[in-house]
């Protein structure tokens, strides 16, 4: 790896898949060359507390803690709250693990303490020994619908209460017209230091694109010197995890890494895609833009080996984009 | 026993002592002949959750899934939320176990769902198995308030943060000026088959005055034809549990059965004093007024036990005092 040390990342993404390639990213680059901003589309109030999905999986994954067997939440985690819950008669279809429910709490008390998201995150943060900063994609309230044959659903009751089996016709973001990016977004955008813009391979539709619908993003990121790369979520014609292969099949989509590539449109300066899928290479508008490497991240190795595939891809735009 | 079946009981308590008594007379009257009525002075809201301590206290014990062994909370409760609150850097002074943590969030769902806290109540207890009514002295607000030497302070800021060391000079209970009973409280103070008021052995600064302090109840405790009977929760110089003898010290009152019978003054047609204080008998304002027995209540035969004896007292004032 010869990034130079002088040279900053913005990472963005989602939650499982996005989270394995921010853990790669900071084995390779200091908490001063990352910068780290998660999808908060999935958030929602549940019980009184702020529950934000995908940034608690990006902290729990960069903190070493989250629950690789199941995907989401704490590992070691216990259930006797979400047991009594049931008892009660409460809703218990959002799995709230008892070490899992701190964090929601501690939220809310900082956050009723005045402090924003991007204050509240940070704070977590450093006390689960996590050095590089993560920051919500915006310290306002964004919520991500989507529009069912069944009718429109909040993310949450769609992804985990229905389990995604009503079919998707859309997505709505609520309030990112109006939403500012986080400082650390804005910050991170602005900076001429910023060299690489690197889109996780996270869902396209429900993790990435709330983030690209933030007011003046699209044109920020299109204006900024950095390349923007995006790491394909598909593989073949599987998602690696989650549902990104069911929504694109009910949009219509083409079923497969070039698909993910026209939805980012003119977005992307380039595309990384798993080794697997080269023989799509000439399919895609521009296959020069295209970078294939080994992309499922089984291992912490493999994470890590993706990050300076993606690292050196960027290099390629260096100097940058504006100035070639 | 001789209670008749057409005849009813309101009883007003705070958290253990008082909850003892209640599970005792739930045990000798059916559901129909009982009202409980609980102080909520010491309710506050923690991380965005309305806590309950004296509901609770009385829920669980009736459910028989209180915590013996601490005085408060649930039985077999783990802490595994609290113990990463404290990794968060989050307030741990107010000590919520896992399980016991549910039924802050379960009410905090149906609050949010439009329920009155009467409602949440009644919907809590039916599913913990609680088939005799407990209702909260009020729906509305009321907050108890500790005047100190250091300052004032929220009551369980006191209670459990400072677990009761500053030197205590008045309680205020804000709120309770313009806050109306609770229906059931209501309904069993009008209730013509009313036939005697239990105030139980619960501390009676911080238990049973805020509920007296509440908009009218004074007055309507008086107009009632049955009888106001409290059971002493001082047994010879010391409480049987909390810091009622050390609140009356600090507040200059004889520290004994005789003083807590002065504090409820001229409420009470009848007093219940353990056995023990008989050679005390004398110095109340009105010896004819004083019932001695076995106030202790270490088992359940002693809590039916006090019931049944609390009960027989109140009989004397049969036909009603009003047409005595």
């Amino acid at each position: 790896m010869n990034w130079p040390v002088d040279k900053k990342v913005l990472a963005l993404c989602g939650g499982v898949g996005g989270a394995k390639l921010a853990l790669g990213l900071t084995r390779v680059l200091s908490p001063h060359q990352l910068t780290i901003v998660v999808n908060t589309g999935d958030d929602f109030e549940h019980f009184g507390l702020p529950i934000c999905p995908d940034l608690d999986t990006v902290t729990y994954t960069l903190a070493g803690v989250s629950n690789r067997e199941l995907g989401w939440g704490r590992e070691n985690d216990s259930w006797n709250c979400l047991d009594t819950l049931e008892q009660l008669g409460a809703e218990t279809w959002f799995r709230l693990g008892d070490r899992d429910l701190a964090i929601h709490l501690a939220r809310r008390a900082m956050t009723d303490g005045g402090d924003s998201l991007s204050d509240a995150t940070s704070k977590i943060c450093r006390k689960l020994g996590v050095d590089h900063p993560v920051s919500p994609m915006t310290d306002e309230a964004v919520r991500t619908r989507v529009y069912t044959d069944t009718g429109e659903l909040s993310f949450q009751h769609y992804f985990v209460r229905e389990q995604c089996q009503p079919v998707v016709r859309g997505f709505h973001f609520a309030g990112a017209d109006e939403a500012l990016p986080a400082p650390a977004f804005s910050r991170a955008l602005e900076d001429a230091a910023t060299a690489a813009i690197i889109i996780c391979p996270s869902n396209p539709f429900v993790s990435i694109d709330p983030l690209l619908a933030l007011a003046g993003i699209r044109a920020r990121l299109k204006a900024c010197a950095a390349p923007v790369l995006a790491v394909s979520p598909v593989i073949g014609i599987s998602a690696i995890k989650g549902p990104t292969t069911k929504m694109m099949t009910e949009l219509g989509m083409d079923l497969s890494s070039v698909g993910v590539f026209r939805h980012y449109g003119d977005l992307l300066d380039g595309f990384v895609i798993d080794t697997t899928d080269r023989s799509l290479v000439p399919e895609f508008p521009d296959p020069g833009r295209i970078h294939c490497c080994n992309t499922l991240m089984n291992s912490l190795e493999e994470r890590v080996e993706l990050a300076k595939e993606c690292l050196n891809f960027a290099l390629q735009w260096s100097p940058p984009k504006a100035y070639t």
